[in-house]
């Protein structure tokens, strides 16, 4: 489990790549940022840093950050109660993204998982997106991502996002991070 | 009736206004800039210069360009065969923009209408927004919004967009600039 020491630190750390990007961002988002270290208390390898700046029940924007080589494990946007799962789209504003869809296996992918993390990642179709270039992602499809060496500032626009619905495939990920920080 | 040259000429001059905001488009996007003079023939003072990143079914979002005190005309998005209008969100990333909603009327509002279509503005909510300031318009709202004295550049998150249902309280309005483009 993050302290929230640590997790001043990996915000005052994210800021720097808003800033890379000149991205703006109030203060009260700058405190609120979410440090999403998804349960495995390995957040330079495996988490993500993200800006909320507007989740209804019709559409959900955000700004994300990944440190370089910093992983979003794979995961996928079920489905629930007959609703079509999240599609999101993601568009890079810095840095380089790695994104890894369904689809045919790309040789010599740019990408190696977390260390001890291998078997819980299956799709291996890459898509590299440089800033100003974005990918949509249909819902209920299986993806993960991660940062070249310079890390990345990723924006993501989609329908309504719901963190507790995402599917992991690995299955010890727990998305809780934010809870933590608001004890 | 905008010629291809003065098209080009805005859109050359919206570029610079991206480029200010640090906002990275592909050489495709750039073309593509949609020049929006609403029907008007006057662009310096009712205009709109815009990238659409993403227009699905569920959501979309937008990178808007006002130049100095260019103003995009009052409208609202209905509902549409017991489906909500559109709703969005206005972030401003780059200048000061002023959005004018239903509400409360400002005593002493920053902005002027344009001049000669001083009718068809009534609403006169002012929100001031600063880069990294936004605001949430309800669906079916009347709205309308001005760059101050620098210009603005305006991301839109919102809910699907249909701008053939957009509704002018100036009835000579209309959304006609995309297609002479294309012609």
């Amino acid at each position: 489990m993050l302290t929230i020491t640590q997790i001043n630190e990996i915000k005052m750390k994210a800021i720097e790549y808003y800033d890379k990007a000149h991205i703006v961002l109030t203060d009260d988002e700058k405190n609120d940022i979410e440090v999403a270290d998804f349960g495995l208390g390995d957040t330079q390898n495996t988490g993500l840093q993200l800006v909320v700046y507007i989740n209804n029940d019709r559409y959900c924007a955000k700004e994300m950050v990944l440190f370089p080589h910093q992983t979003c494990p794979e995961h996928r946007h079920p489905s629930i109660e007959g609703k079509s799962g999240k599609q999101e789209t993601f568009r890079c504003r810095y840095g380089k993204a790695y994104l890894y869809v369904e689809g045919e296996e790309t040789e010599n992918p740019s990408c190696k998982t977390p260390e001890g993390s291998e078997e819980f990642y299956t799709v291996w179709h890459e898509i590299e997106l440089y800033p100003g270039q974005q990918y949509t992602i249909a819902s209920d499809t299986l993806h993960w991502f991660q940062a070249g060496g310079d890390g990345a500032v990723v924006s993501e626009f989609s329908s309504h996002s719901d963190d507790d619905s995402d599917i992991f495939t690995d299955a010890r990920v727990r998305r809780i991070t934010k809870i933590l920080q608001n004890m």
